[in-house]
């Protein structure tokens, strides 16, 4: 591909400017030792905390246009910044600091047998490309998560966010700036239309890779459109699959935990499954449960026939029930004859994120984790455990739903890529 | 996204019928253990042998068209199986069952602090879908490799080696299917036309990954029109860069060999670029030897003013040509000020995929490797080494030129993705 860089500069966009301007910054930080980019971080948190005022006000401005624009309060909810919420903020940018730094790592290394030394290291992506919706803290997790990482960051949030962003931007360049970094390492793509992110999509040459986070139609977007490689994330059709043999009381509890326990995110559950040997034990127990987590069940007819006398609000399921990702108390519901026969429904069904199992059996186990295709195989654990924080990452970028470099929850390592280093002594080929 | 598996399949493109025959393969020798994975290759390379007669009479057709619309000989000769080429190419086959099963790796693994077992382990990305011109090797070696880490494949190779693919594939097929694997692991994408290539790129959620391999308005059309993943490879605009402190034996050792030793291929260099401080000792001696090797020599003015009295063909330089690849006896050249001057020059035009430094300085060579972002940084040896053979992978795939997923030489374990495991014991999140 040809570089864009050798366009004449005046003629680009504001966006494509931004992504040069990035390019040049992702230069100047790629080599810096971690002391550097920690004390960077750790200006980047105070400064938060010093200016907490001026973000505060200017997410005022963002609230009170929503709520103009008649938005729901959980959406102005999760747009809200308080001073308690920007201190959670600069603490999380400060559990960063904390985190090794993945570039340098040497990832493979061997002396070739005509002597060649080859190491393999880790290093910075370059520019990474973020397109997120509604809540502004991803603005500083992203930058930190970025910076760390040596890369330079296009930030494209929300429009209902844009004061919010601009005015957090401008706290987080400032800082870097101040700590002897170059600002453009952290941008907020200008341009609050749609353009900007056809311009940051198309970009390639210039931007690394561009993950959007937000809901399934602005993944299904960036995805058929960008030319910049894509990490896809985050929709989630998790299923819980209860074996024929299953300890009763564990599956009630973790069905309960993935679906009900915070519906509203990627890892929680949205169908269940249950063998046909155990069903009659254990599916009016389910209904139950669900009914007092208050949870509607979209049940098929092997379902429905135990709803008799039940508490739970359970209506027939339809096709697209299978297919969909309620994120709200909602769970599609279905009797299955096998192992292999649950095996089959997800993988024509799911979204690829996480599927557990609840079994006593090492043999049923095993298969299910062969088998299923997705991000994370739980084996008697909530399938809310798929998240970066909880598998010890310190920190997480997104949760990769595709195949390509990641793969599930990504933190600081999935932010880079490699290069080989090749090391002679006047070495020739034959 | 949806899954294109819940459309009638009797209304899918025979492109779309194919790949989703190959995802019900691929589902099925994903859990494979190595040795039937290695049976089955060891099948394949007996029937190449058996079958030989086959396979070069069916190329005959393909050489008979070829030399009709009056193809140059060079590439006749790519085209060409002999007996000879048949039998090298099972015992390539052979080398891949010597290698290591990449699937099932253990990537990354530890007890959480709440006592879940989390394991991230290697497996295929499922249906691998590869585009590529004339040479009909390249059909064997990438369903070899696909096969041993489990994949299936989907194989579109150019409509000049139609016949020839055909019949390896019935081959392969042949022995996959005797070997009691699925024959659909390996295919031929149908049809010759530019259709069934646009079909493969919008076939998103059917096949994991394209890996286009050829030339480069092949890959930037692939890279540009696919909705699936695409790992871009190849485009090798590589450079020799000859430092203020260089061995000039060594320089002009590396040189000729990087540009000359087989100019054809993408890790061959296109460009020397020489520090200011050594140009007065280095480059004439570095013209009569480009001359020697029957080199052209694309010069700027600086390297100009040295050509006086050379024996080498010395012609000005055009800004293309510091981004063309010339895969022939061709080279631009040019003097720069510093090591950070050359650096400029290439982060400029480079395609990413090697560049190398000669120098006796440890500082110059430091600098070099920290600041050159390409696949492959080589210090003190020939551009020629970035190749999976060479760096002890076996055997390679292609080599990519992009930052996702693999960068360089791509061998087994670049043909799988990861997946979790997390195993506990009942456990909920709090």
């Amino acid at each position: 591909m040809t570089s864009p860089l050798s366009a004449p500069y005046d003629n680009l966009s504001p966006v494509v400017q931004a992504a040069y301007r990035a390019r040049g910054a992702a230069a100047e930080i790629a080599p810096l030792p971690r002391s550097v980019k920690d004390d960077a971080l750790l200006a980047i948190a105070d400064a938060l905390e010093v200016r907490t005022r001026e973000i505060v006000e200017a997410n005022a401005e963002d609230i009170a246009k929503a709520r103009e624009a008649g938005t729901s309060e959980s959406i102005v909810d999760r747009l809200t910044l308080t001073p308690e919420r920007v201190r959670a903020i600069a603490s999380d940018v400060r559990d960063v600091v904390a985190l090794p730094d993945p570039v340098g790592e040497v990832v493979r290394g061997s002396t070739l047998p005509n002597g060649i030394d080859l190491r393999q290291v880790r290093v910075p992506l370059g520019v990474v490309g973020i397109i997120y919706e509604a809540r502004p803290n991803v603005t500083v997790d992203a930058a930190a998560l970025c910076l760390k990482s040596g890369n330079a960051v296009l930030l494209r949030g929300s429009s209902s966010a844009y004061a919010s962003n601009t005015a957090l931007v401008r706290v987080l360049r400032d800082a870097v700036g101040g700590a002897g970094l170059p600002a453009d390492a952290v941008q907020l793509v200008p341009g609050e239309s749609r353009d900007s992110v056809q311009e940051l999509m198309r970009a390639r040459g210039l931007v690394d890779v561009l993950i959007p986070r937000g809901g399934a139609s602005l993944i299904k977007t960036v995805v058929e459109q960008s030319t910049v490689p894509v990490i896809e994330t985050g929709t989630g059709n998790c299923h819980v699959y209860v074996d024929a043999d299953a300890d009763l009381d564990m599956a009630v509890d973790i069905l309960i935990n993935s679906k009900a326990q915070r519906p509203s995110v990627c890892n929680a559950a949205e169908t269940l499954l249950v063998h046909q040997d155990i069903a009659e034990a254990f599916v009016p127990r389910a209904l139950d449960a669900l009914a007092e987590a208050g949870v509607t069940v979209h049940a098929d007819e092997r379902i429905l026939s135990y709803a008799d006398g039940s508490k739970a609000t359970v209506v027939p399921a339809t096709p697209e029930d299978w297919e969909t990702e309620y994120l709200s108390y909602d769970i599609a519901a279905a009797v299955v004859d096998s192992l292999d026969k649950a095996v089959e429904h997800i993988r024509l069904w799911t979204s690829g994120h996480t599927e557990a199992i609840v079994t006593t059996s090492q043999q049923a186990a095993r298969r299910f984790t062969q088998l299923v295709d997705s991000t994370t195989v739980a084996v008697n654990a909530s399938t809310r455990f798929t998240d970066g924080g909880q598998f010890g990452f310190g920190a997480e970028i997104g949760i990769s739903t595709q195949k390509l470099h990641a793969r599930g929850p990504m933190g600081l390592p999935e932010l880079t890529s490699t290069k080989y280093i090749v090391t002679g002594d006047g070495h020739t080929r034959g």
